[in-house]
């Protein structure tokens, strides 16, 4: 009874996930996905890369975004949306924006490297500098949001965000035939929460696992909250895996809790080694957060469980490649002789 | 009349190439095509990136290995196959060895990167370091060909490693319809003679390009020889496209003469600047030559150019992805703080 009460408040359902799908179809890339033998012997198991680094704006962040853009009526969508966001969610709302033809204001901290900037802009959308610190942003935000009207688009505690992203899942099992699991980062939780939602309710018997950062501060709270069954208090992580640092939010840890059966700790040099796999061996760009997934599937902690090990086809997610190669001094080491 | 005599001695045909695609389909990957706002708004086109540096061995170089490795006969094939290399034709010829399970001997001169080693030995290929030079990496090639018997296997100037390579248009024209042109890198030929041989049997009217690098030492012999009419002497460019500095051959150097439209000379720091924006707005790896073709379109003497101002759907080939990234301290740079 407790589980069918549950299942009624989740925010999302398959359906509104496919109903996301035919709204963004014109908009985003159908991304391709993978394979890669090295990295198959590494896993010891079939993995298949989804590559939504390849997606409009580097990120999957764009789908949710485009579905909320695309799910306002026409009164709401003409004052506009707005969020507060450095990443990836900024650059998706500003693009998505863009494709209705509407205004995006985008508050950003001061701090936010200028190539990030540059990118939100050409979208299109108006930039807000704030002070850093998310009450400086969420202030900001808020003054922005009354003066203009513009409709707030969460990053990821928002159902419409969340169907968004479970559209990944509904191309990947297309794409892909007999996949057994599918391995997914985790922050806020949109991702995955949409991804399970879709792949739970084509087949029920997929396995569904998160992917987290420990950080240098040992701060993995996915894998301490589906231990608890409830939400704990633990600082964000302190990770190179700068999309992987939001907590779960009201309507995704729900979501989780139900459909995802369990989560997989990676340290940094495991980001930064799956990385480099990434890099050298599949040849595509990922940003840290993006490598996280399949440095869960290469550690040993998923190799040797042995709830996993009959997991022989499995989805990895690239979730984006926003990398700032030109701040490591890539390109200058080119031309260096 | 000379015209009839050229075509009667070309060393490659559409139906060669049409062959090679049936030899290699279960071994090659189908390369996904790319599409990036950002660079259709530089290029003032649409630009269709066919991912080469995301087939197996991270190059179009596998397609030509495994088509002249699947043309042996059993007596050959069970000699083995040989040749000398330090780059892509080499992780190539040993991964196309090892699909059908011969042994690949690779002639590798002293100072070639360790990685680039690691890659061609993982593949299981038997590795014989040689002093550096071309004299000295035939000589020993020589000896070792003597002593196993096996077949050598020449990375451009051998008609089923061009006719392998042409299979990359093959694929492109059929995921890309109504394509105007397509821009090849071209070092010794083998990609181009293929790509042209290919895209010109199905359509007469497509352009075909090259890009080449001038290098340090302004040494385009691709632009030189066409406007000529003839092969002109110039000594390889000292670029950092590593893959770009062999020169045509014998059997490539007629085909491009008869079927390459052109040739776009770029710099070094055009080819940078088309890595960058390889890395960061279409998310693939390339190494410098692999991005010298996008350097050839976002080029001003491209875009200025009348001849080619009616070339609106433009595919590109970014041609491979071992750039040595490691070398270059990135991976580090990442876990440092």
């Amino acid at each position: 009874m407790a589980n069918s009460a549950d299942l009624d408040s989740l925010a999302i359902e398959l359906e509104d996930v496919q109903q996301a799908a035919e709204r963004i179809r014109q908009y985003a890339h159908v991304t391709p996905v993978l394979t890669c033998d090295t990295l198959d012997r590494l896993a010891g198991r079939q993995l298949y890369l989804k590559c939504e680094n390849l997606q409009k704006t580097g990120a999957f962040k764009f789908r949710g975004a485009c579905n909320a853009v695309q799910s306002l009526s026409e009164e709401e969508a003409s004052r506009g949306v707005i969020t507060h966001s450095s990443g990836n969610h900024a650059g998706a709302l500003a693009s998505a924006a863009a494709a209705r033809c509407i205004k995006a204001y985008i508050v950003v901290p001061e701090g936010t490297p200028q190539c990030k900037l540059d990118a939100i802009a050409g979208y299109g959308a108006q930039l807000e500098i704030c002070a850093p610190g998310i009450e400086a942003r969420e202030a900001a935000c808020r003054r922005l949001q009354q003066a203009t009207g513009a409709v707030f688009i969460p990053p990821y505690n928002y159902a419409p965000v969340m169907a968004g992203q479970g559209t990944v899942a509904l191309e990947l099992l297309k794409q892909v035939q007999g996949l057994d699991a599918i391995i997914v980062c985790v922050s806020g939780g949109g991702l995955i929460s949409g991804i399970a939602t879709a792949a739970k309710g084509l087949n029920p018997d997929i396995t569904i696992l998160a992917a987290e950062p420990s950080g240098r501060n040992d701060a993995a709270d996915v894998a301490a909250a589906l231990q608890a069954g409830h939400l704990v208090e633990i600082d964000p992580p302190d990770t190179i895996a700068d999309g992987l640092k939001a907590r779960m939010g009201t309507l995704t840890w729900p979501v989780i809790r139900q459909r995802v059966d369990g989560a997989i700790v990676v340290s940094e040099e495991d980001i930064v080694n799956a990385m480099q796999l990434c890099y050298e061996r599949a040849k595509v760009v990922v940003e840290p957060s993006g490598a996280a997934a399949l440095a869960a599937a290469l550690n040993p902690s998923f190799q040797q469980d042995p709830r996993w090990q009959h997991l022989r086809r499995v989805g990895i997610i690239l979730s984006g490649g926003n990398a700032d190669l030109a701040g490591k001094g890539l390109w200058a080491s080119f031309l260096r002789r």
